[in-house]
């Protein structure tokens, strides 16, 4: 099940950057399950990854990885990334076979073990079918492609439980010249991102210094992947990747900053809200706006309080304006001397909550007809100062428990 | 559905305290759902309730009423309870029905309104059907009773959509005499008690010193009921009561209060692991275990973490040894400075995770047959330091979804 209508863009030619795909048979035999992305000389590269304490082999040997590229003055070349297996849980065994899964590229490919970084996503604790990764690298290799099928084929290649392929592109103005943003990312289930969501690449032919790139794609990550969540299970294998391959337009001066971080935000957020639209077993894809907060961080706590509540996310899976459950959940995050009487609850355009009960002017039918739509904004005002945040989230349905339940992932 | 065969023990008779029940048609019109517990003169009360911001007019009233009755030097005489309405988030509303309530039952009984407390459970920001409540309360008075018929019907008339009536009772020896403790509990989803579970009331005979009695109840419910959790959702309507009669014997040697707070333990946990085997569509009992840690916060946050992992829950829905889940749960705990190398997880008596990574000799086979039962015990172990911690919990199965899709509740 999924959320909407979703077509994957015709993404734009990033000159230098090719992508190929290979069906290995990690994951089933008819799925493209390898990818390689193929970096040019002279990009830069920031990466975010996980923060779960068990963090993956791979993610581990991404980080070495891009440490040693940093010192030697000379970005990574190569990002390899296979689904079907998230090699983690496996000890010094999965260390090994994300070693040697970067050595093997870089001997086909001509270039450092340390320059190539590994991902993986899939079945956690099963030891990475070696033979059957390395034997697919040839063909992924021979594969590289700069256009639109590149990137759609990766943007399969890289799925999970996912139904589709998410991506995104904008092209961003720079006085006379432009430069292009493209990106995908997989995430189905297991998503409540911290740092990073599982498996985004963006790439962008963008001239950006390395500190200004690092800050940008954190700050982006924290108002984009961080702000969502499926299930509140953070993956063991989280990663966000930023390519700027340098071939095009500087940005350097404060205008074309604040223009290329737009950009960076609209094609992050489409791909955060991508994941949400195909979360495990979705019928609905909900905005919690927190506003009126002390903080952002207090706002942050109180919208995945709500986002997290198994109560209100079937009553949304039900329709049903069950503001009960909202005003609970709500009552439990911590906030500190909560003064529950200020809070407010509008339901789209309806509202739902004033002065601790429901407004006076609410009715069951006007709940229901915002409820029953697809997609859905619970506004939350906590009446207690300026700051906000937003985090979107999925519903918990029948199939959310089929899908996780049935099969082992 | 529930786990397991449950039978409501026959409760001995604590001498002055009588229990009545009506069918006011709160709920629905076959089911007891209006409970009055009358306490003999000169008992001591303790209470513990929600710490939900939002919490429900009756909580704030008997906690008024409570604090009067200690000004006074005067216990509470009467509880009322009503199941099929929470009366929360009422506002103004709520309060003046509340306080209706205490005041007509006071005026049938002939004492204060202050010495009455009520507590409501059901659907939240419906507002009382005062008439009908008001209408039942001198059948409940007139049907008060001090054996094991008055406690098996107080008993029903307190539940929402659990399955059955949840009871326990042990007599306790001290010296050449003994006291008895009996409680009574409800509850079944919106479980994630904070200071107490929704609803519960235990009796005794013994005479306990005011703030020994509620130094007890404390300590007690902090290792009993907040250390139960179906779906993390703290109710606005959680309230325990613990009445001494006093007319038993005295509980004030150092052997006298060890052996009261054993009993008392027993009968607590006896209801909190009740209320977690008739959790709203739970297949499964599940033991957390949490050991070496660093402090017992540490050890009830990764325990807590574990619990509430949506994947972790419908894996055991599953019957699924799904190990890498559990990792993946303790590995997002709040746990500074987390060495993952030394965690130990142990399924039943199946060691399922050493190093980081799955254990030598696991395997499927063994820990499938431990996630087939119905009851199942998993050990944590960090090897950071001697705390430990015990959370109880149920798994995520469709009936979960369904019984919070279908009913509003």
């Amino acid at each position: 099940m999924a959320v909407g209508e979703a077509s994957f863009p015709a993404m734009p030619v990033i000159e230098g950057l090719r992508l190929g795909t290979a069906r290995a048979g990690i994951k089933q035999p008819s799925h493209r399950d390898l990818v390689v992305i193929e970096i040019p000389d002279g990009a830069r590269v920031a990466g975010t990854f996980t923060r779960n304490a068990f963090c993956a082999a791979p993610v581990i040997v991404a980080k070495e990885h891009l440490a040693i590229c940093s010192v030697r003055g000379q970005g990574p070349r190569y990002l390899v990334i296979n689904t079907g297996n998230a090699n983690a849980g496996t000890g010094e065994i999965g260390l090994r076979d994300a070693r040697a899964t970067c050595a093997e590229l870089a001997r086909l490919a001509g270039t450092h073990a340390e320059a190539v970084l590994p991902f993986s996503t899939g079945v956690i604790g099963e030891p990475l079918p070696m033979e059957r990764l390395l034997a697919g690298l040839p063909a992924a290799l021979q594969g590289l492609d700069d256009g639109p099928v590149g990137w759609h084929e990766a943007g399969e290649g890289i799925l999970t439980t996912d139904t589709r392929p998410k991506g995104a592109s904008v092209i961003v103005p720079l006085g006379d010249d432009s430069v292009t943003i493209n990106g995908i990312a997989k995430g189905s289930g297991m998503i409540k991102p911290d740092m990073a969501t599982m498996l985004a690449f963006v790439a962008t032919d963008a001239a950006v210094e390395q500190s200004l790139l690092d800050a940008l794609l954190r700050e982006t990550v924290d108002r984009t992947f961080n702000c969502i969540t499926v299930d509140s299970d953070t993956s063991t294998n989280d990663a966000c990747m930023l390519i700027a391959t340098g071939r095009g337009a500087e940005v350097a001066s404060e205008e074309a900053v604040r223009g290329f971080r737009d950009g960076l935000q609209r094609v992050m957020t489409e791909l955060a809200q991508a994941i949400i639209r195909d979360a495990e077993g979705a019928t609905k894809f909900v905005t919690l706006q927190v506003e009126g907060a002390v903080s952002r961080r207090e706002a942050l706590d109180v919208a995945f309080t709500v986002a997290h509540s198994p109560l209100v996310k079937t009553a949304l899976y039900a329709s049903d304006a069950n503001w009960g459950r909202i005003l609970a959940a709500i009552g439990r995050a911590p906030v500190e001397a909560f003064d529950v009487s200020r809070v407010i609850i509008d339901l789209g355009e309806v509202r739902l909550v004033e002065a601790g009960g429901r407004a006076p002017g609410y009715t069951e039918e006007a709940g229901s007809a915002v409820m029953g739509r697809e997609e859905i904004c619970i506004r939350i005002d906590l009446g207690r100062g300026g700051q906000a945040a937003t985090v979107w989230t999925s519903d918990l349905s029948h199939d959310y428990v089929s899908i996780n339940a049935d099969y082992r992932s």
